[in-house]
């Protein structure tokens, strides 16, 4: 590679954020690849790194997470098949898928990919440089990059490596059965990819939650989920209840990550119920003991894991899983910091922001 | 009841049946609820049984097992909440819900509905008189009926009580992951509905192969399933290992109970993969153990179970399974002994034969 | 049966309790049985009502839920097998075994025996007469009572009915793997009970963590837990971690209820671990998200549930359960008010107070 | 390493081997070590060879595949955090751990380990040189290799590698759930893994059936059983029935090969039984189709799978699992060729020879 600078997203501190020019990133492991960026995102999470909310972020860090790119170049121990030129969707986990955590479905606390003092695997665009440019140093790249099928594009398996993965996760977590009745607590982008992982485990319906009806109507109209409930119009634990025989939801999932959305999907569990919450927010939560004893339920959280990729790709290749409708807005890198602000303000019916290659 | 004789279907022996005038049933255990019949079907084993070839059917016995009514009359031990006039759909197979058998789903298998010599618990149409009537008496029935709810009718839920939960049933034992491949074989009735069910599972794709293209077209259009073969004309064998890989299906369900059925699906199978037959025809299978433990596969079989009625009907009433296109013919019970005849035959593509009520 | 009256323990409010002359309970239902109180024992719950903290229980009141008893009579409606004579385990939660809540595991909430108003099924000694009695009424007697084998006596599967259905229940709910650590938190009956059913999921070892030495020491005597841990007088985070190469548990039971153990067996779960509360007491507790966020935990609650008796009787049949040593004290129904205080105070080495039928 | 030849069995021709000098093994990839082997086994699969029975194996190549050994030296991608000196137990098959079947719980099929032509992953003593000598080269070291914790000795896991994850896949798959009655057939060195580890699904009984009086004492004493049959003296079925209300086998495991143990074992199940066959002999089996269906039964085999023995040696470590009586005899390397006949002739009460090194 001639070139020796690229553009890129550069985090200088809260709420300060530039597109700079910063030098091409290198293999520095035999383990490792490079990459050229061919599609990516902005994340919820980039907002709230933006804003300064992850203490883990460094000032200098090249933001981004979510990602396509080609193969450039990798190091001596990538093996599995790659080649200069492969298209691939990669994890914004890095991961070694042998240690006892990878082994023990935690790949988010991969021991390899995991330092002292860091409180989760290496994440891009935050413990390490991300996506939001022109080329990415992808670290343990055999067990992150996964090939993106023939017949399909970028846009295709964008989400896989993050919102998709977490809403599996999510979907996953809250064991639901065939006929059982789904909350989706929030209509985001993470809400919507866990209403369309939900119908995986073949539950009778998926209702989504929200207070914005645009977003509900998308969902609705894209088939992720069966009723739309707007909370600040509706009596949403009323029309669970109507919903489910008066007994609540089999399970719920949280996607907002806020008290208030938590308690009310806590308190519209049916006896038995599991809640998980993939939205990230309040760092307490009160919960009702008397209730979890009485009423039996569970409540978990936890941050994406990577080791789904592969299935969720071949479900997506063979047209069961379709999350296009996500990508509202479609810009170059260029135009990426309009994008923090369309993007993290809601802007203009802004659900997913996709990044493009720089147009010099 | 007024009624004292009823139009019946009786089997008089092999290959001879006829509409006949009988006893209105009765109430003969507090057990007991007394159904009018309102929708009933031929089903592939009625055929065996006209034909003679299950011993266990006496003559005088009226035929048929699939079916809906409407409660006439129940005995005192009939709880559930079901009152006179409730419309049902029943299980073929009688069962307690509380015997061992039925505390770990082998309900076909109940202790309280199995006598002396009995090789499965009751079956309507076999070893006791069926719904191919005017009425029927079901036995252990607040086990056995599920209330039809609100805005479905009969074909609806016609076929829960037998064809959809043996289907279920070769679905489930197959062990399906998300993203699988799923191939059934035989794409009569009974592979359709094992299609529909397989969905619930979350794979990549089912591929469906017969040797009646009509057959394959119906279960395409109607969604059931991904891709279609005619192995009669194409390679069956090789087209699965191109849609897999070259790895072969990680789940099939045999739906026809033939070796040579039996045979192709269990060599297409990948390492570790699973077999269901849920047909039932060869006495015997001359089972390849080099492959089984080469190859590390397992193979199953069983009759229907009935737990699984509730969920599917909820599946049903949210409007994720939809078996209504299996009915292409439709006659009163007047019409019956031709019923046997063209659905019998496969003529004028019949795939299953609806039974509506006597007309006088 | 000529006997009008017998002797029975009441409660008649807070910290009022006596035993008083009450009249001999009879058959209310077809569906209830009578049973000759064996053996029965005092449990924590006990404690916990005979000093008012249970608003659901009326003065007048006999109080007792874990027995053995004699069959004396029974409704129209008990099937099952029984026969007056027949000595049986009983389920303290009354349930039908055909609801909703019963056939999706919860039979705690079984909707045929709880009424308008009530928090869960109908509970022996709580809201329904108990068994610190001569005789009780069992109502859905079929479902709740469990034949004794040949060869076991009452204090074989006395805890079936209670304890040591919690105790698994626990142990089910978090989701024990082959070669896992388990930490127990609080060494009580239930605890203890939670540490033998631990095992049948096959751990590499269950620690037991409490302040008591004896009760420790009990628990190692007979083999329920393999390493005891005084959290009074040791660092029990720094041993769990310890035990765990640095990574902290895969699984918790809280058998205690309060705030310092839940938080306790929280911050000792490894990455992915899963606590389950089957303590009662605290009615809240501020859970931290940002741990459940980045560890991905789970932590459940729940009352004990009755379906598993069967499974555990076979296990004590065959060997392979074994909790009589928790019987320390034994007298007669005469002598029950000093048993409240005995056990209920933790005096004289007390674990559970068995109570043996009442001397004339 | 100085020494260039060293002593290892050599397999020349159906039933001929001999103690040969031939080249100490080099590292040919990066993802080699070479290990001082410091103990190994005859294992049953080894007389196969030896006899000729496997055309896979090659003349020239060493036998053996079982075994612990001391690191000499690795490639520069042995990750893992290996040192030179560790003490390690290996898998007897060679897996990669990240290709699709090693990725689906069939390492046995691993694609990296797997050539053109072959059946399985690449096997020691088979495929690719043993374990019968000073020295072995291992591929794919990282994932084969599992340090041996502080504490134990190569005697307490030794069998890791082979039979006691054989063991452990035959009681995975068929199955059993807590309560259970489990039937091992055969009570050979396998056989008795198989009940070792059946015993951490929490079953009710493990019941030993073989012809061999000794054997079965062994087990019995060793408390790998708790019933023993001697199939050639009693009435194995009936004896099955009694124990089991005459309901048969919940679970059962086949660890002999055979026609005649297939066939008892398949006809003892009860209704929903799960039989996995374990042992290799036979080439086929012909399968009772009708018992299959109306008994709703399912038979599987495979060959060990090596992704459980991180978990076994965690167990074995905890003193949960103990196989060391299984060692009857032991002799160094120089004597190897009587113990083929010894233990493949089963003299002297032999159930395992282990191969201590070379005493020069």
């Amino acid at each position: 590679m001639e070139q020796k600078t690229m553009k890129a997203l550069v985090y200088h501190g809260p709420n300060q954020i530039s597109l700079d020019d910063v030098p091409v990133p290198k293999i520095e492991e035999p383990t490792d690849a490079i990459l050229k960026v061919t599609t990516s995102t902005i994340c919820g999470s980039d907002i709230h790194i933006m804003q300064g909310y992850i203490p883990s972020v460094q000032p200098g860090t090249v933001l981004g997470h979510e990602f396509c790119g080609e193969i450039v170049e990798f190091g001596s121990q990538v093996g599995g098949g790659f080649k200069v030129g492969d298209r691939v969707a990669v994890s914004c986990i890095v991961h070694c898928g042998k240690c006892f955590y990878c082994l023990n479905d935690q790949p988010q606390y991969c021991e390899t990919a995991r330092g002292e003092g860091m409180t989760s695997s290496m994440l891009f665009g935050n413990y390490i440089n991300g996506c939001q440019a022109e080329y990415i140093r992808v670290p343990l790249a055999e067990t992150g990059m996964h090939k993106i099928p023939e017949g399909l594009d970028d846009l295709d398996v964008l989400f896989v490596g993050d919102i998709l993965s977490t809403g599996y996760f999510g979907a996953e977590k809250c064991n639901i059965q065939h006929g059982d009745t789904v909350v989706v607590w929030g209509c985001g982008p993470v809400g919507m990819c866990a209403m369309a992982c939900a119908r995986l485990w073949g539950p009778a319906q998926v209702i989504a939650v929200d207070l914005d009806d645009y977003r509900l109507h998308v969902a609705k109209k894209n088939g992720v989920c069966d009723v739309v409930i707007n909370s600040g119009k509706e009596d949403a634990a009323a029309i669970i209840m109507d919903l489910t025989n008066g007994r609540g939801a089999d399970c719920a999932i949280e996607a907002v990550g806020l008290v208030p959305t938590i308690d009310a999907a806590m308190k519209t569990l049916r006896v038995g119920g599991r809640l998980e919450v993939i939205g990230f927010g309040t760092p307490t939560y009160e919960l009702n003991m008397i209730d979890l004893f009485m009423k039996n339920l569970t409540i978990g959280s936890g941050l994406v894991p990577a080791d789904n990729m592969a299935r969720l790709i071949e479900l997506i290749h063979k047209g069961k899983l379709n999350l296009r409708f996500l990508a509202t807005h479609s810009k170059p890198l260029n135009d990426i910091v309009e994008g923090y602000d369309i993007f993290g303000n809601k802007k203009d019916g802004c659900i997913k922001w996709i990044v493009t290659p720089y147009e010099k």
